[in-house]
């Protein structure tokens, strides 16, 4: 997984029957401090994660796991939202 | 998910067969404001998009997925049209 | 799917049993104006493409697909050659 | 696989319910010296790895396989702590 | 695949018991003229490479499927060993 901060919403109603109903996140892939490292995704929300949080996200074939019992073929994911992060010295 | 632009088309005669009566869109990736990020990638369309649309498109096997009941082994597809997009001000 | 084209071949006797019999191609990714875009990869020729041929590479689980019935566990195959690339103004 | 280092430790009490118990490992990816190469992951830990060891971490399905037989679909797996890493000449 | 040179090992007790009795190949990428081409990676061996030997290597699940009958659930393999690699002059 990566870390990320949601930074928006995407909104659409052309889609596959599978997204009826799903709500997609923007999201901003960020370091262990929070900065922004990588481009921005759009991943299907499976924890209700709300802006501005912190999070975790997958992608792959296990994004969709995340989405059982609900069939949704998505490669990408917020599975978690983050409480904290503790880095150790020797990073 | 990222999100990208329909901007062109790709045409092939010899292809495995899995690919017949399929409509191939060439995309470039776009970040949340609509600027170019990354490179362009050759998707399947399945949802009808048109040139110069804003989609949001999924990669792996998930693609593949969203093609179903069609047998449609591909790593890219274009899976929803992008209504509109709704930032934060904490991206 | 990338764009690329054929720019060389990979001989190999010392292989896992999975590739007996099997061609492989080295491909440079492109753009769709033509140009280099990414580091060269080694592909398995599903459509009998030859030197100098721009096509479409599909890659993971779904490059083994293009191999079927024969059972190729490629993370990356040739699925297709390109007739022509037509881009829109707003590319 | 990629070789990394265990950094930190990601906290989190919001996740979907396959990741109940789970430990959450941040990793460093370094390379064969040790310096640090590339960007930050979260991978759930399935070897006992402790912070500041160098371990090998393997991503996408592969990564829920390490897992099993409990059911955890990640995208990022600590599979491995590394004794000691020998280079050739050649490299 | 992508083309690689094996510059070490990787030496490893502690592991899930998949791995047991596997060799650990470190590799570096490579590109067609044999120049470093990205970060190094560990890989399980499935062809009997040895140091300093150009090989090509599979990632995802395809690479796990290397080494069957053997089930190692791996997300890098290398599955054989280069003899020579002809360009052409279109490259």
């Amino acid at each position: 997984m990566r870390l990320g901060r949601v930074v928006g919403r995407v909104w659409s109603s052309a889609k596959t029957d599978q997204f009826e109903g799903v709500k997609f996140l923007l999201i901003q892939p960020v370091d262990a401090q929070g900065a922004a490292a990588g481009r921005s995704l759009v991943a299907v929300d499976a924890v209700g994660a709300g802006a501005g949080e912190t999070v975790y996200w997958c992608r792959g074939r296990e994004a969709s796991y995340a989405m059982l019992p609900s069939e949704v073929g998505t490669d990408a994911a917020v599975v978690g939202i983050v409480d904290s992060v503790t880095t150790t010295g020797s990073g």
